[in-house]
């Protein structure tokens, strides 16, 4: 298991429309993604604050930019998470490069965070 | 300056409504951010993929969790955000306490991130 990239998943969204006692789809995406073959670790948390949008995952690299990503499909965002660790985990920048991202992972970002010690390029001597 | 927490402004957000060709908000924010008075760091970066709920900035700490808030405003924004990055970095849990919180980092939140190394405290022996 790589121990450079993490993905966080969120156990208590709701998906928008389901009913207030209906069982949380946040909960059933981790238990998809827990569940599905990738070399990158699956942790469970309970709220990323993307209640409006969920349900919702993070992917950190330690040093590199993390990731939001919501209106997660239960069934196909268990695969797209470890493909965007894995080109989070590969990359130079520690950006997760556009190219080869699932699209997915293009059309439901919900924000991106720089590395504590970000400064933009331009501004580095 | 503590070196411990920072607060990134996205320089390229739109303020929901604002004409294309429009000053950008997040650009006014991050300046007015940077301008204000505060011990943290203000780094204005170019996206933080937060682009439907601008203007929008993160505050970061090493070891804590990882905050993104929307729909800012310019004027109140600053001040608030040198508050709550106050409380981050105050904090022995790594997260942002509730308790004495400005509004608008209670209700403007878009994703928080958990550090890289987050096991819940009930997963720990």
């Amino acid at each position: 298991m790589s121990p450079d990239v993490v993905i966080f998943v969120c156990t208590t969204c709701k998906r928008e429309g389901d009913a207030p006692e209906a069982p949380r789809a946040g909960a059933a995406l981790a238990e998809a993604a827990t569940a599905t073959p990738g070399p990158f670790r699956v942790q469970p948390v309970k709220c990323l604050s993307s209640c409006k949008r969920g349900p919702a995952a993070a992917i950190v690299r330690p040093g590199g930019w993390s990731y939001v990503f919501g209106q997660l499909d239960i069934e196909s965002a268990p695969e797209a998470l470890q493909q965007g660790a894995a080109l989070l985990g590969g990359s130079v920048d520690g950006l997760m490069p556009w190219q080869g991202r699932p699209d997915v992972l293009k059309r439901n970002m919900v924000a991106r965070i720089p590395p504590f010690d970000f400064t933009p390029p331009e501004a580095t001597p």
